[in-house]
């Protein structure tokens, strides 16, 4: 058509709308993720809202869940054209957020008359220009403000003096009105709308227990139950867990099983590693022989339901040579030039008694829907927290197909990501959608190490999707620093754990200050991968009310139940580190002193973020320690503080402000 | 249908690409707008890029132009999972750019295989497992290639001993030969992608100095003409500035014409304001009968670029009364109830010479149009600098669509914003496709005001899309700092303004430190854009040896060419500023040292960065200060200046490094 040549150039098919709304904020990867939140949260968000020329704009924040009908909350505008509000997730489930903005003529034209009659100026075309607008919104207006509108735009037009009817015009009343029934045909929408996952409150606090039910006996040669298990559940809940985890508890296979310390070869009664699933008594929907039946698990699982405890199974997606989909499906694994099936390995490492799945084989779908068919089997018996194996091994886009599909149907299902690779890698499955994720905090020891760490977790964009739990210990990681630093470690690392993150968990042993290595490693000796450890939870110097103290104090005290607003503070000893966590509201305000150094006594002089606090500089306050129970005042910013590791690495300070009567001091007192 | 039901979940349709791409960097907003660079500029692009697992990944950057093929670069991977390449952009227009990457098969199996191999594992599988592979191969290969991989499978799958065919495999030759036919049929691609502006070099360097055209005469009754300034045009150009700005050259309204000093009341021989555009002599697409004729214009023109000189006009996108538009298009304007048209206002402020263009009325379309024809009107005759008047009171994305038609036919065009007014909006205009933008410079005269202001324009993301024009004074703002601290100051914000920005301009008059304003206002006094004032271009005092010094220094240092780079270094004195820039090859590095106050002399002890300038500790360097043309031996980092502002409240140093032999000495002394 060489007509169009002589066509105008293209223009907008529309008048395009004139507000710009710019960087909402929370926001994952330009949106790309879900932020998260726990139910019963606000989600604040701000945003950049503008326009040319000197018009006045109003914005609203638009949430709704899944396909039903936004809702709206005004937002209010701060300094440089940011705006903001919040909306509350009082759901489980996903919640698409966006902002909408337009411009508001009618406060632009009151903004104006109000200028111009101040100014001397003649303002009669200008309120009959109000009139029009307010004419013009009448078809928008319900009943009676449809009249009341009515009436003052006659007002407007009638034959009042210039000032009656600026005064009309110009008022409150008149403004709030019209803004019920703005012209919002050329609006500006934000666009991808952003998407928030809700989850339940255990998602994001919680403290965690692990324990191999088989070594929950009294002998080595007889493996523990799911029965005993259940018995031990009352001193579990005492020591103030929320989750309590289990290695996985399916049958183990009996080809190339690893024998104690991970050795080839295998000796009469070693139980092998529960992780090398499968068996000829089944696989990753059946349970383990020795620890008893599906009945005594669902007992078990409802007995710790009952006492507060949430158990929280091993999601370890991989088969012994003798898991039933090897013989039923080998098309799910790969497969030598002659045939047989891979076993697992990170070269030159090899994991013989494991078979890895092939994620990307031809019968991929079929794999994938049969993998999630294992979590819903446990999801039917009750379960509902999932530790996942090795997730970094597994393709990403599986873990969110997975996880969405879950999440469906059961939103209150928490998967928590055991990968310990690449720092990319691990958030990307946070992204993908794990609820927690397993962290560096074993690694990171130091002032500076945990400083800088703590800070990416919770000052970053992180921190809208990557919830750490800080586990001290697992069967795998033996930490170099509770090797060698006896008891003031454990409890150092313990608090450090239970108070900078919301989310913390121990491996059984720690409490009875394990910490014997394979030489040179990070392996436990005798690990309990391998074999059946019979333990005397009583033995002397055990940490077990230590523990119960801890967990008390996380409990009772709701700073530490989050970990926004997680600060580091000055303190004048590199081995002394002091931080601080409090309510929004400033109702309870936690501080926290910590020897770093398990050998020698530190001391020196904390700097209270009076400011921060809302105390003033001459105000008395008083400081509870709550590990041990005593109460000081203090006055000003700089306070001492000694740790003796041979008694009390750290100390937690509960903060109480507004200590101003002679009558408060003998209240606290 | 019912059946749905027993359906199986929904799956992804395809197998996911494995590799992800994230934080392509650089990109403005999410990659809503697109980057700057200038013609001959590289675009350096970073990305992280990884996969779940250990295989190894390769990643390439791809570009490419309007709609042709991808040009696609190897990237090499930094620390952390961080990816980099560079693309040149070699013509002028938009480019497209991505990350594309996959997984390595090949080269993950070679390194393996050498772990394996050295582990002392028996790998004969794994070998046929690679031959395998590069059979694959063979039907993405070319000939010969295709030959010698066809050999080496051959030889894999041979009699040879495993060392022999182990060395073979993991050959180098072999990997580079495989890498050329990897197997991307799964390859992940970063979406969407992203775009960058590529303009030519005075976009982003240059030095502007603004004339009235009118006021090149010897008296006050007479209008210069184009002839006149034609004349002007070697001193302009001997003073080394790149444009030459003109105010609006149209004809100019007489109805509600504005007297001198902005009054109301208009005297005889009043030429009135040149934005007041538009009479019965013509419009937008005329030039003012006073000044000559377009022929005259064109003149000028041709001339000024003879001379090195880029002449940029004035868009000013209003009219007065007596515009042609305002008879022939009313519905382009905005009405009162009664019927007539409302003139320019921003309450109280009224500006009764001036009609604005209402950008949404029901005609918009025919307005745009008939603006993109003014904009292409002056492009006919060769204009190609356009600086763009009150931008942010007409719609965003009015300048969205306007400079993207304009620059599809003339990608030569450069456009630079005055906008005053909230950072948010003027920063949108520049995301709208502004080349340059005025800045806030004018009001930043203390060391941390410049440091924070520039730390914004040149170290985030603002720096990518926003280019300052640092402009030391206009008809508009004769800022304070000029009114009160006489010759000193004029040579301290030229300093700033010229070797802080790669962009600056001054307004004439700048040179003969004119410096009287209207009372209590930043306004000048008699202001030139109410009448016509000749000068004295050679009162005693005046600046232009020491402008043209200072523009020579601009052309023949390469560092003050670009922004990038520009840091700020310590010196122990608040009233002294200390920064520089270099080459990224450092072949040209410059020091600049200011005293930011007026009125006294000012010394003290700068701190050279030698490690980013790679120079040693024990190193002599020479700087040779380019405006007094003196030369010192440095050595170490502290190093001590004195500002007198009476003779040189400024210094630039010119860093000459390697300087080792006595020869050296004598040559550079």
């Amino acid at each position: 058509m060489p007509a169009e040549q002589n066509l105008p150039p293209p223009l907008p098919r529309e008048k395009a709308a004139r507000v710009w709304i710019e960087n909402i904020s929370p926001q994952v990867d330009c949106g790309r993720f879900p932020i998260k939140r726990i139910i019963g949260e606000k989600v604040q968000v701000s945003a950049f809202v503008f326009a040319d020329g000197h018009d006045e704009v109003q914005a609203v924040l638009c949430h709704r869940q899944a396909e039903r009908n936004w809702q709206e909350t005004a937002m209010a505008r701060l300094a440089g054209d940011r705006w903001s509000a919040a909306f509350p997730v009082d759901s489980l489930g996903t919640f698409e957020y966006t902002v909408k903005a337009w411009i508001d003529h009618f406060s632009t034209w009151q903004k104006d008359l109000r200028k111009k009659f101040s100014a001397g100026q003649t303002v009669e075309s200008e309120v009959l220009e109000g009139a029009a607008m307010i004419e013009a919104a009448l078809g928008r207006a319900a009943e009676p403000d449809r009249q009341w509108l009515s009436a003052l735009a006659a007002r407007l037009r009638g034959a009042g003096s210039a000032a009656e009817r600026v005064t009309l015009a110009t008022a409150a009343d008149a403004g709030a009105m019209m803004s019920r029934y703005p012209d919002r045909s050329r609006e500006s929408v934000f666009e991808p709308h952003l998407v928030v996952t809700v989850e339940p409150v255990i998602a994001a606090c919680s403290a965690w227990y692990e324990i191999f039910p088989r070594s929950v006996t009294s002998s080595p040669e007889r493996s523990g139950t799911f029965t005993d298990l259940e018995k031990m559940l009352p001193e579990i809940a005492r020591l103030g867990f929320d989750v309590l985890y289990l290695p996985p508890i399916h049958p183990i296979g009996r080809t190339n099983r690893k024998g104690r310390n991970n050795r080839l070869s295998v000796e009469a009664g070693d139980p092998g590693s529960p992780w090398a699933i499968g068996s000829e008594a089944g696989g990753h929907k059946d349970v383990h022989p020795d620890l008893g039946t599906l009945a005594d698990f669902d007992a078990l699982l409802e007995s710790a339901g009952r006492q507060g405890l949430t158990l929280a199974l091993d999601l370890a997606f991989q088969c012994s040579p003798d898991h039933p989909y090897v013989r039923e499906h080998p098309e799910w694994f790969r497969h030598r030039p002659d045939g047989t099936i891979k076993f697992a390995e990170n070269p030159p490492k090899r994991y013989e008694d494991i078979y890895p799945l092939n994620f990307d084989c031809q019968e991929w779908q079929s794999l994938w829907l049969e993998l999630k068919s294992v979590v819903l089997f446990w999801i039917d018996r009750g379960v509902r927290i999932f530790r996942v194996d090795n997730p970094h091994t597994k393709p990403l886009r599986f873990w969110g197909w997975l996880i969405s599909e879950v999440r469906r149907d059961y939103p209150d299902t928490v998967f928590l990501s055991e990968a310990f690779t690449r720092p990319r890698v691990m958030y990307a499955l946070a992204k993908a959608g794990f609820s927690q994720s397993y962290t560096y905090f074993t690694w990171r020891n130091t002032k500076w190490q945990l400083t800088e760490y703590l800070q990416e977790l919770v000052n970053t964009e992180v921190y809208e999707y990557f919830r750490p739990n800080f586990f001290a210990n697992t069967p795998d990681i033996l930490p170099e620093y509770l090797q060698f630093g006896g008891r003031p470690a454990f409890m150092t690392r313990l608090v450090l754990a239970a108070t900078l993150s919301a989310s913390y968990g121990i491996y059984s042993g720690f409490e009875l200050l394990e910490n014997e290595a394979l030489p040179g490693s990070e392996e436990y000796l005798n690990s309990e991968k391998f074999e059946i450890k019979p333990r005397d939870w009583s033995s002397p110097g055990n940490l077990r009310a230590f523990i119960a103290r801890i967990n008390r104090i996380r409990r009772e005290n709701a700073a530490l139940a989050a970990n926004r607003g997680l600060a580091f503070y000055p303190v004048d000893n590199e081995q002394l580190l002091f931080y601080g966590k409090h309510t929004e509201d400033l109702s309870n305000i936690i501080l926290a002193a910590v020897n770093l150094d398990p050998h020698h006594v530190q001391e020196g002089w904390l700097e209270v973020p009076l400011e921060e606090l809302a105390i003033a500089d001459n105000e008395i306050y008083q400081v509870h320690e709550l590990i041990g129970d005593s109460r000081y005042l203090w006055q000003g910013s700089r306070n001492y503080v000694r740790l003796d590791p041979a008694s009390s690495p750290a100390q937690i300070f509960r903060v109480r402000r507004r200590l101003r009567t002679e009558h408060d001091f003998d209240y606290f007192m």
